[in-house]
């Protein structure tokens, strides 16, 4: 690799992520990640419960950060605006931190397992948001409803963001498809046609 | 029970939604649900894999019903206007032929175990909804994001169809949810507000 990694955290992760891509995710033992790392298996319980949290560390705070961003939302915002506004500016702040998106994507799209995990987080965050709303006054399946949508619009932006390999601003991606989403309700345009 | 049950699968199901409502899903043995039903535990072995099966049986023919009634679907309707045809039309016919849909969601809201069985029912239709949409041409990540926002709305309707006990009409209550969420997309009201 090119760049030194100072942490043995980021060293383990990097390591995982490298051998789960090459090998497939259930096959992969967690010594062999430490030893890729240059660390003991025991280092890794230090900082992971095990090999599937590797890819997940850090996501139980999502679902306080984003209910957290919606509460701080401008009054003025209308309440799916605010979750519109939670989740980019929560969304902005991962990609920040969070470096090797694209090959976490890719070992999640090989493993139903980790698409379970996948999933559960992002219940995790859709519960968090519904939560807020109807503090904020919206009724329940409404709260649901906004929520989940919200969401949706999350995962796509963030996919979108990923195929333009980084290059694009997460913000920009999300705006366009929640455009995107509005035309295709509004019932105006085909969503996505590849151009003709 | 007021009702007689004619067939044995009928009964092993009711029999197993009164013991999870009663004690909770975990704690009830499968030889219990038998004998409630009248039934032996090899019968039951016989209709259903397991106990949590019993409350999904069915359920693998979904996302086939889904993709069959988007493909169906006029020529002329836009392609998320397809994917709301498809599943008014499947969540319509669900309903007629399942009952218990209280006590159903009852159930499931108790259960991390279940719940996450149900959000893989439902990415199971989001994909197959996704893979019919990308064959009509539609963009790899807009086909995903139509696919989740129509199953958000399904499930959102779902739930309102039951929270007005079953008396009202589906395909009125998936009408209305996606009216909502055209209004909160298109900022003009908040959603689900409580009169005041």
């Amino acid at each position: 690799m090119a760049r030194w990694d100072p942490g043995a955290r980021d060293r383990l992760r990097r390591a995982a992520l490298e051998l789960y891509l090459e090998r497939g995710f259930e096959d992969v033992p967690v010594v062999e990640i430490a030893e890729r790392a240059g660390l003991t298996r025991r280092t890794f319980f230090r900082y992971f419960a095990d090999k599937r949290e590797v890819l997940f560390a850090g996501s139980e705070r999502l679902p306080g950060a984003v209910a957290d961003a919606f509460r701080d939302a401008d009054g003025d915002l209308s309440a799916f605006d605010a979750v519109l506004h939670a989740l980019t500016v929560v969304g902005a702040a991962l990609i920040e931190y969070g470096g090797n998106a694209r090959e976490r994507r890719a070992v999640i799209a090989a493993s139903p397992e980790l698409q379970e995990r996948e999933r559960t987080k992002l219940a995790g965050v859709t519960a968090a948001l519904a939560d807020a709303l109807r503090e904020r006054g919206v009724a329940d399946t409404g709260a649901q409803l906004l929520a989940q949508v919200g969401v949706a619009i999350f995962r796509t932006a963030f996919d979108r963001w990923i195929d333009h390999d980084g290059r694009a601003d997460f913000r920009c991606c999300f705006g366009a498809v929640t455009a995107e989403l509005r035309t295709a309700l509004a019932g105006e345009a085909e969503i996505g046609m590849p151009a003709s």
